[in-house]
Order: structure tokens, then C-alpha cells, then sequence
């Protein structure tokens, strides 16, 4: 099933596609859907064009990898990583399809996009061998993980300037595991004002999620809801020559298998 | 007024300190109180002796501080940063006082103590002005950042080895801003076994707890329930010669002002 959070006639409501329309289920987030309550339909299918997709959720914690696609390493000359390389982005980031990204005037001038596959906690998880490890997912999700280049080198710890306000655009729906046979074999896509920059397969990871989750859950519980960034393919701004930062008025949009597009544009620069 | 969030009659509540005895609250937990509500007296004062403290809450994001005092900037020998250094914990490595501190066999070797003054935010804030900082406190709690330095060094990003499970004691009470003139004269103190290993006062930080909180509050929006960790002084384990490291049945015990020692336990490892 594919799942989604939207507004419809003012009122925030959790359901799941039904071609192009959306069918509007008992619960009120997607948090209970994860638990297995409130799946029953609630009222007749809404067509898309009459609601306002959200964030599938905010999640608890998100869990970020980096380097972790061959591909993105060679572009970058580096070694590919020997474990998984762990950092985090806030949930106060999190933004929902066709939302504004924007940064305060003057904090950065090196926006970066990065598609990723991202993958929803299902159920409790500490301590999960690798081959459980897909059992405790509920589905998967595009998300980009917009990066401030400057603050994240200039930090040396990357937390900062992957965490800005709206700098997880997330969604539009979340595709249930069921429905995802194989989470290596995915296609990935961003495009900037119509411009391919990104075109590669979660079949590049190095660390499987499988891999992933199991290597997470060593160090720390995951929960229902949280959410995990797989990390990036080639073809990131940064390493481009010359390289490409993201501007008020661009249009970005990812792809993410048939998940549907992602697409949120570059709002105007906030000032005080 | 101190508060904290406590077990009795295997019940969850929130109460304030009066001596020895806590007055049970209408709120069921310290958000309600943060926003005020729920402040009413429910039944009669508890001895303290008959309650189990528990950490006051699970704080929605945990900000951190490194190399946020000049003596500890001193005992490592680098330079003081020009701007504050942030990272993250997860809310998931959370603990209240007496709860053992623990972590899988073979994981990390080097598990080290950091006494901190945890700031609780109080409510939303967003690109707030140094001297209008202060305001959106809503108090301070003792807090250990216990780290795994062969993760976070070996790791880079120090994200993982400071979010095991365990890794953030909290507690035993949050006293309201109003109790707290100047936060940057506290002393604060560590001891393992009962022996002092860290002695410093807050008055050592670079970056004030104003300074802190405007900062952050740049990239990112403050929520109430926000826990802030706001750097350790000299005296970490990681810098002694010879290194001093946390085992299995040493007892940690740190002081942040008159707030209350925060004393864990350090329990057995964790076998599969």
C-alpha cells in the first residue's frame, strides 16, 4: 500500500492511493497506521487534485549515512568507508512535498541536494541480526537531504548544516515493504529546474539496508517511525565542476522508484 | 521551582520539591507543565524516600557543545573555536538518576563521563537575539554526556558513539530559570567511585548559554522540551595519563550547582 498525510478541506487526514485518488482511513496519523490501527476507509476516495499532500510524519530520529554509494565515492576520491558512517539530521527539518526550502540570508551560499532512499521504522528494533533486519521496516520514502556544503566541511561535524529548517523535504507517500521485493535495485533521480544531476540505483550502496539497520540497532533502539537516510548517489552540487548550489526560484524534484515525484522549491531567503 | 517527573504506586507523575517531600501535580508529564498547564497541587507531598526519580522527559532534540570550556580546551591542547561546535545525541539514549549505564560486549572499550548544565528549552524560538535568549529557558538539569571515544573518534562524526543507549543521564530535577540569576556561574563536579575527576564552574564556558541558544536558533527552531547540552570542563577520563575509562560496577556521580547529584550506576555489558 502506499500511504500518505494530507490536508482536505482544512482538516489533516491519513490514507492511501487508490490510482488518483486517496481513500481516507479512521486514523489521524501515520504513527497509528505503523502500530496496525485505524487502517479501516472513513469516508469516500478524495481525488489528488483536491487535497494538499504533508509530510508522511515527523519522525522521532533520523538516521543519516554518508558515503555510501560506490559511485559517490569515486567522485569524491575517498576510499569507500569499512562500516557504515552515521550522522544525524533534526526532525524540526522535516518539510512535505511542494514545500519552501529556505536558509537565512547569510548562514550559507552552498545548498546541495542529495537524493535518498529513505526507509520508515516499523517496529522496535535493538540489537537485530542483518538477516531480521527487513522484517522491522514498514516501507520506504524519497527524501532529499539538502546539505549546506560550507557549514557542513566548516563544522567538520556535519549535524549543522544538515539540519536546517526545512532541509528533509519527505514523502509524498510511503510505500509499504511488501510492495518493495528488493530495496537494492531502485532507481534514483534529482533534477534541478528540469536538469538531470543525479541518475543512479540503490544497487550502488555499499552497506545494504539490511546492513544498515542491523549496524544501527548495536548502538541505539529504533522505534516505530523512524526514519533512515541510505545516503546519496554521484552527481551531488558540490563535486560538480563548476560546482551547482541550490538558488531562490529553482524548482528541485526527486525521484525515488515509482514512488512518485518529490518536488519543493527554493523559497526566498529569510531576513530578520 | 524544582521539578521532576517520579514513579510511586507504580504510577508516572510529575511533582515539585518541597524538602523532602515532592507535591504531586495535575500534569502527567513535564511538557504540560512547560507550557503550563496541569501546576495545580493533586493530593498531598510524598516523601522522597517512598518515590522512584525518573529522567524528567525525553527531550524531542538533544543539542550538544564540544570544546565549549577553556579548560577542557587546555587539557586537549587545541585552540578555543571561533564559533560553537555542535552535535547531536538521540533522545533514545535518555536515563534517569540511578539507572545503570550500559552497552553491548565488544562495541566500545573506551566509554568516558562528562559532567554538563543541561538547558531545557520553554518554548518555540527562531532566529532569537542573544539578549532576548534567556527568555525561552525554561530551566537547567544536571546532565552526563557519556561518550565512547574509540566510536567517536574512530567514526569522525561523533554522533554514534555519543547516542548509545544509556548515554544521557538526566536529572534528578529541572529548576525553573527564575531559581538560576546567572548560568554562568555554576560549579559542577564529577565523581567516579568517589573520586573527583572533574572540579570546574560554567564560568569557564567560551560560548555563554545566551550565545548558545541565539546560535542555534539560526539554523534551526527550538522547541520546548529542547535539552541543550552546553559543553564539559577539563577532567575527562580520555585525557588523564593514564586514561580513566567507566566499567562494569563503578558508580558515576555528577553535581550541577545544588540541583541534586545525578548518580548512575555502571551495569553488566550486553551479550546477545
Amino acid at each position: 500500500m502506499r500511504w500518505m498525510t494530507f490536508e482536505h478541506n482544512g482538516k489533516t487526514r491519513v490514507g492511501y492511493l487508490q490510482a488518483d485518488h486517496v481513500q481516507p482511513v479512521a486514523a489521524t496519523d501515520l504513527f497509528q497506521i505503523i502500530a496496525g490501527e485505524g487502517t479501516d476507509p472513513a469516508g469516500t476516495p478524495i481525488p489528488l487534485t483536491d487535497v494538499r499532500v504533508l509530510a508522511p510524519l515527523r519522525p522521532p530520529k533520523i538516521i543519516c549515512v554518508g558515503q555510501n554509494y560506490m559511485d559517490h565515492c569515486r567522485e569524491q576520491n575517498v576510499e569507500p568507508p569499512k562500516k557504515p558512517l552515521l550522522f544525524s539530521k533534526y526532525p524540526t527539518c522535516v518539510i512535505g512535498p511542494d514545500e519552501p526550502i529556505r536558509w537565512p540570508k547569510g548562514l550559507t551560499e552552498q545548498v546541495d541536494f542529495e537524493v535518498e532512499l529513505g526507509v520508515i521504522i516499523g517496529r522496535r528494533a535493538r540489537l537485530i541480526p542483518e538477516e531480521d533486519a527487513l522484517d522491522v521496516v514498514f516501507g520506504y520514502v524519497p527524501v532529499v537531504d539538502v546539505s549546506a556544503r560550507d557549514l557542513q566541511f566548516g563544522d567538520g561535524q556535519w549535524m549543522r548544516g544538515k539540519s536546517l529548517d526545512t532541509f528533509c523535504p519527505l514523502g509524498p507517500v510511503v510505500v509499504t515493504r511488501d510492495e518493495v521485493p528488493d530495496p537494492q535495485n531502485i532507481p534514483l533521480k534529482t533534477r534541478v529546474n528540469g536538469i538531470t544531476y543525479q541518475d543512479s540505483n540503490t544497487s550502488e550502496m555499499i552497506f545494504s539496508v539490511a546492513h544498515l539497520i542491523s549496524y544501527m540497532s548495536q548502538a541505539f533502539t529504533l522505534e516505530p517511525g523512524d526514519l533512515i537516510l541510505t545516503g546519496t548517489p554521484h552527481g551531488v552540487g558540490v563535486f560538480r565542476d563548476p560546482p551547482v548550489f541550490l538558488q531562490p526560484g529553482d524548482i528541485l524534484e526527486v525521484e525515488v522508484g515509482d514512488f512518485g515525484i518529490l518536488r519543493n522549491p527554493v523559497g526566498e531567503m529569510l531576513t530578520p
